[in-house]
């Protein structure tokens, strides 16, 4: 039993989590009126999850798919102690297929790839420390981006955020909402407007569920409604995730950020992107090279499992957009702020990452 | 019994109309799954069809207002026949206050006013004359202005429309869905794309409906996504509808009309505002002064009357917003187009119409 190691995770919410020999997901379709988990105890289930959005959040489907690779291992060793390493293979393509967007799928499963070449015995535990670290690794660089976003912000009065990017989209603690936390902390914002983020309502359903948790005051707006409020003051920072970053700085986050960020830059808000290193992608080299995810019509025409729209409507529902880096003020890694990020900006980035042990 | 005289309204959706002594409305908060009639029978209910928004539209708001008028004046005059002028003041205030924004409410609320004051005896044959009259005069402007825009539309893709602005929302064929649907019968465009239009989805739930029903190819999106779609060149018009305009060409309308105006500003998308004249409210200088509904945080919490949100949560839920006349290439009124609307030409376009018979 590796339980025990699941207790170094600490995080506000434990939305993931190691137990028993299996992954433990807090099921966010189900948020906030149900707090349910989901047990998943084989690679299939935690392809399903990430698809089905159970678990969603770049950082989050990276390390679900970590642990996914643990639960790959463990049944493949077991068939076949010595031909498991190329079986598992279909297991990884599953996993990098249940979403194509956010770039810390393939790389949390390029790493576990690296971790398992190396093994010749039974790799449960091995890979497991792995995922573990890696866990470990992302709530340490929420924490550290938060410390150095909020450091950045200038006292304001308050912020927009969209979709949700705390601790249930990622390791523990978040990216966005990681600087907002540390933000208010500091004293430095006083309110959160969250946009409601259509058509999942992850705003709706689970920022403004987290930051209720936190104490941190928010407002709930329409996703439309952003650049009339900017219009009115009421906000001096856009702060927002990314699921991919590509080399020139273009950003693919959830969709409505393109929208947000050109309001904000005619408004003259300040724009914050926070996003984990492995999020960038130095092999794109803008973002019109990232697979964008398209996702079903049901999505806009069932609300809470009634229809709202006439079920044969023509639907246009791409899940992400892609801001480019011009809109962008400041990007914020765990290896510190990009002012304005560019293609220079990155590479300079991606060359000290590289020089890191 | 006066329902004969109704004959004379024709629309491609009949949402609005007086039969046997009552008002009947096609009930839009049921659609598109049912096609329920209410049939009001007195002022009371009338207000409250306008403020629950069974009926909404600008211009369907004055029209079933001045229709309220006549139910009202019937019951005054029943019970005083002598003084039912003064007491109906009391149900021209209620129907002034069931919606703030729309300027056509209070604008048909006077012209039926005007014809009470100069009536001596039973007024309901007079006042329904009146309400018929402007009723037919609506769409009689719906139509010009349909031929109006849809000619000074370059032949394009295809556009996008927000809310919903057609026969639904006015006397009947609709103001900027007017317009498409011209533009459609002259091969102009070939495919219109909706705004769902959060939070009350008359995208979703009403444009869809009616385009589906006139055979317009229509593809569904959420608001978030017009600015992507705009940046992948899929549009080259917006066409829009408005509940007030200022004396300097400021438009409020539905909450996100100010994104759509921004985003297509910065793509050089075409902007068109389409409304009858009944619109502009030359008491008001600018957009700023123009009183904006706030409407239930339920609207944002609750979806098909099941909970996504926890309910004490708080929101902002301003019903509409102001576009800028800045951001307005064309603004389309049944007495012609004004291109990049401003002050002179609002005030030169108002003198005309006063020196209309």
């Amino acid at each position: 039993m590796l339980t025990a190691i699941s207790g170094k995770i600490s995080a506000s919410v434990t939305a993931i989590s190691w137990q028993d020999g299996a992954l433990k997901l807090l099921d966010q379709r189900r948020l906030p009126q149900h707090e349910e988990y989901l047990l998943l105890r084989n690679v299939a289930e935690v392809a399903i999850a990430i698809t089905s959005m159970a678990v969603r959040g770049a950082p989050a489907i990276g390390i679900a798919a970590a642990y996914g690779v643990v639960l790959a291992a463990r049944a493949r060793y077991l068939q076949d102690p010595h031909g498991w390493k190329q079986v598992i293979e279909e297991d990884l393509a599953l996993l990098a297929a249940s979403r194509p967007t956010a770039v810390n799928l393939s790389w949390a499963l390029a790493r576990m790839r690296r971790c398992m070449d190396a093994l010749h015995h039974d790799p449960e535990s091995a890979l497991l420390t792995e995922a573990l670290n890696m866990h470990n690794e992302d709530i340490e660089a929420n924490t550290r981006m938060g410390a150095l976003g909020a450091a950045a912000i200038t006292p304001c009065q308050a912020v927009l955020t969209h979709c949700n990017t705390g601790a249930l989209a990622t390791g523990g603690y978040g990216t966005a909402l990681g600087v907002i936390r540390s933000a208010f902390s500091a004293g430095k914002i006083s309110r959160v407007y969250a946009n409601e983020t259509r058509p999942w309502l992850q705003g709706t359903r689970l920022t403004v569920w987290e930051l209720a948790q936190e104490r941190i005051p928010v407002t709930l707006i329409a996703d439309s409604a952003a650049a009339y409020l900017m219009r009115q003051g009421k906000v001096q920072w856009v702060i927002v995730g990314a699921d991919r970053i590509a080399a020139n700085g273009d950003v693919a986050n959830k969709i409505g950020t393109y929208a947000a960020a050109l309001a904000a830059h005619h408004h003259g808000v300040k724009f914050m992107v926070v996003a984990p290193s492995s999020t960038i992608d130095m092999s794109v080299a803008d973002g019109a090279q990232i697979p964008i995810e398209t996702r079903s019509a049901d999505e806009l025409l069932s609300l809470g499992g009634s229809a709202v729209g006439a079920q044969d409507t023509d639907v246009w529902n791409p899940s992400f957009d892609i801001t480019p880096a011009g809109l962008i003020d400041m990007l914020v890694t765990e290896h510190g702020i990009l002012a304005k990020p560019d293609a220079v900006k990155l590479q300079t980035l991606a060359r000290q990452m590289s020089a890191l042990p």
